[in-house]
């Protein structure tokens, strides 16, 4: 048999385009002499839709779009992914679920099993699962369908039992293995992180080796807003043979023959960097290709995170889209100005000069009456970071800039950053990036020679808001910071638990109560582009009064 | 039997406070004589206290209050809500439960059935349903537990069959039916929205008629940031008569005897507008009380929104603890300034008059080079609220006031404000509020005299930023907008469904693409203090990308 592994970037609701783009994949599928082409889950509306999925017509309008695509598969078969109705009285109001579509019709439906409701995912606020469980025969082959997660609980008298996921009680393939399936088949929509390809190699080989048939994996790529989504569809042999893998953030259509002499194909092993690095370049594309907008604005202020963003966002715009202000005050040093345009000459990018001292004077001659003599604090310096942003939306109202924010992952948890001020912007692109995995991401994008200047590398980190401020008087180094928070937003650890393993205490109780004490302020941060298993944002949902630390 | 509802109002993540106030309850229950005290759901750690229930150490804290209260209950018996780990090594790895304490231990354990996930609850991102059903005695007399949801669904054979929930496929209370329960005890934590109250007689009701048993319901009290619990418990005889209510918005501990003589009272029906006086008034408190802080700041334009926020901060804390910044441009009207002035002086509440031309100018200046002679737009405007923004946060970082924030539900809707300017603020005093409803707000406010001066409720509303405007030169009328925006927020219909009902297909269209390529301003708003069954913030989880309109 002959697949082809259509792996797409839709957008959320449009229906119009999506269809369009499955019609076209179905033709270019029939033109590759395929039997069957495989595209991924809830590709019809996008995914994650979220609460557009509580709208009866937006389900209507998925329902329209999968009849509008059965039509065009007289010569070969697809399976798409859609929301549709749960026919039953009782339960959630739909299921998840594939439609394989064959002779201009549906043949068959099957519902998605095990959803995903934790982290990211939202699943069981609008899906019922699925408690039916068949294979199906196409051209003479037993096929077992799946949708994402469903391939993500093995039993675990497997070799390999890694892959048994201890949230689930069901494990939707052993419920068909009666049947003997001589394919598994997975529509997926997994988001990127950068660990999850090898999560998911680890995955699918430990269904093939169980259940001892090929499995045909199509993910979603492209970004939603927060959540990117990678690609990287597997083809993989009864045997454990990659057939085919397709790459990382593309679109891609590719044809898999499943025989005994296919050839094989090593797997893909990217490191995190890299991967981070295009997933960046990408969340920022998508950003702005999805809402119609083409060029960015940011403050360039002399330091790593923005001239890493700069960086990235002229590799997903085009360099002449994305203008920098650089914006210094009294207490900005030369080098900041001085780096600043040598990043922007490096990269032939566009460059204004706003010195923000007029503006602070005013301010400050204006507060006189209030503040008095009472000595110089935080109100001053977050007065020159808002000044700042208000110099950056009067950009983007005036031409059509989105401003691109610049906080990383390191500042976001402690809440080092201005409320209103460098916490502004469209998109946060570097906010699940700690300040460490920032300088490893500039050494990588200098690999081949100088593109960040090397003294914006070199340079100790500061806000320049007040003399000689280094982020070292209010922060304990990276290195040490960057650690502790790894090991309580990602490992979820307590600070107890870090004291007793031989923490300093004072150091660890500083940084939990720094992290617990900002979420009012992560709360109005702009979306951030999640890089990581645990990012801030739809999938860190904490409470702002919380009294625990 | 004799009863106590312990009604209280709990502060997420503090166990020392919370396991305090819980020990005093018992002592008072012990005091009226009662035979059992009833507590709200998950009381123990606070309601909802979100992803800390996925720390390890968090549940750990949980587990040591629950033997710190055991301890307190040699007397009464005690019923409290709090997470226990789940035994079993699959599933979810909490479950919610209801810990019944006296001698000094846990006597058994009631685990919670129906999980609500939708709009702001996320119960099955953390907890397994319960599966197991069974009565208890106690004191001779068999008891059925359940926990909030777990009575929300009723068989629909009963008389009253409106309590059917056709989301769940379990009647929880149907599983014990065979027991013959003599008493149902219910621990909520059921958030406020002004047609809460009756829904939820009505659904006590139609469990106290299908399982004729006396039902004793009890709530939490008190605000958790978005979340407001309005308390409101409720004790019913077997017969439907209420035997019992607590009050709305307050703390309250209260005895019941369960006899067949026992006093009856009427059920409470407040209205909604009065309701959401009061539920905003403790939205507000319990928000600075449970972060720290006393003293609120806000930006006074003369207008009616921020009049309404300024009289509720008053009220919630203090008319001396609320400073008013008037900050007039060269745009504002004279009434603007003296209505505001009149508002403050009714109020006894302090104000500064900060005129913000001059900053306004230097920020023109500076920006001349680039913007040229362009006309004049929204860049302005925006410039002009976000310079107030800046001073109202200067004031907020010299000073340690809060920031509230005025958006009305209309305006949130529509994207009618300036993100990082008008936008800003710690909590949305109005932003699940219409702007139809602030003027009932107004009228209500001023039943017995005038508190809003007259002539902020009869000007045409404008935002003043730019020579005679008016809110109507972008908007439609707000009656006909909110008629509009309730069709699609609350009853989550289609432009579609409205257009074949009549509404003119422009406006319709016009209206529902405001609402939806405003998402990325909504995303960065403050939280706002929910009061309707569907509001902005975390249970209307929408795709900023999104392209269905």
């Amino acid at each position: 048999m002959k697949i082809a592994l259509a792996q797409l970037n839709y957008h959320v609701g449009n229906f119009e385009a999506n269809t369009q783009k499955i019609i076209d994949a179905i033709r270019q599928a029939e033109k590759l002499q395929a039997d069957l082409v495989v595209f991924s889950e809830l590709c019809v509306c996008g995914y994650p839709a979220r609460d557009f999925l509580e709208f009866k017509d937006f389900i209507n309008q998925c329902e329209l779009a999968i009849q509008t695509i059965a039509a065009h598969t007289h010569r070969v078969a697809a399976i798409v992914g859609a929301p549709r109705k749960n026919p039953r009285p009782e339960g959630k109001d739909l299921f998840n679920a594939a439609f394989f579509l064959y002779e201009g019709k549906i043949q068959y439906i099957t519902d998605k099993t095990l959803l995903p409701t934790y982290d990211v995912f939202d699943e069981y606020r609008y899906f019922e699962p699925n408690k039916n469980f068949t294979t199906h025969t196409f051209k003479g082959h037993t096929i077992a369908i799946t949708i994402c997660e469903d391939i993500w609980d093995v039993a675990p008298d497997t070799d390999d039992d890694t892959a048994h996921n201890p949230l689930y009680t069901v494990y939707p393939l052993d419920e068909v293995r009666h049947q003997q399936p001589q394919l598994i088949i997975n529509l997926s929509a997994s988001p990127f992180s950068y660990v999850q390809h090898r999560e998911r190699m680890r995955v699918i080989r430990a269904n093939v080796k169980r259940y001892r048939a090929p499995l045909i994996y199509v993910n979603q790529v492209g970004a939603q807003t927060e959540l990117i989504f990678d690609g990287g569809s597997i083809a993989m042999s009864a045997t454990g043979d990659v057939l085919a893998q397709l790459p990382f953030f593309e679109e891609c259509i590719r044809l898999v023959e499943l025989k005994p002499d296919a050839p094989v194909t090593p797997p893909l092993s990217p490191e995190p960097i890299p991967l981070i690095h295009d997933a960046l370049i990408l969340g920022i594309r998508d950003y702005f290709r999805k809402l119609g907008f083409q060029k960015a604005i940011l403050g360039l202020s002399g330091g790593i995170d923005s001239a890493i963003v700069l960086y990235l966002a002229t590799r997903a715009l085009g360099h002449k889209n994305v203008l920098s202000l650089l914006m210094p005050s009294g207490f900005s040093s030369k080098h900041s100005v001085d780096d600043s345009i040598a990043l922007c000459q490096n990269l032939q990018s566009p460059y204004h000069i706003i010195p923000i001292e007029d503006i602070y004077r005013q301010f400050l001659n204006t507060l006189s009456p209030y503040f008095k003599d009472l000595p110089f604090n935080t109100a001053e310096e977050n007065i020159q970071a808002r000044i700042r942003a208000v110099l950056l939306m009067a950009f983007s109202n005036k031409f059509g800039y989105i401003l691109l924010n610049t906080t990383n992952k390191s500042e976001a948890a402690v809440g080092y950053g201005t409320l209103y001020g460098d916490l502004c912007g469209g998109l946060g692109v570097l906010g699940d990036v700690y300040k460490t995995q920032v300088y490893a991401l500039a050494n990588y994008i200098n690999r081949k020679g100088e593109i960040i200047p090397h003294h914006i590398l070199t340079k100790a980190p500061s806000a320049e808001l007040r003399p000689n401020q280094k982020d070292t008087d209010t922060l304990p180094p990276y290195e040490i910071l960057d650690k502790i928070l790894f090991e309580y937003i990602e490992k979820r650890r307590s600070a107890r638990e870090l004291i007793a393993e031989g923490y300093e205490p004072n150091l660890v109780s500083r940084v939990f109560k720094m992290v617990n004490t900002n979420e009012w302020k992560r709360f109005q941060v702009p979306p951030i582009l999640r890089v990581s298993p645990k990012a801030f944002g739809m999938g860190r949902r904490m409470n702002i009064e919380g009294k625990y630390y």
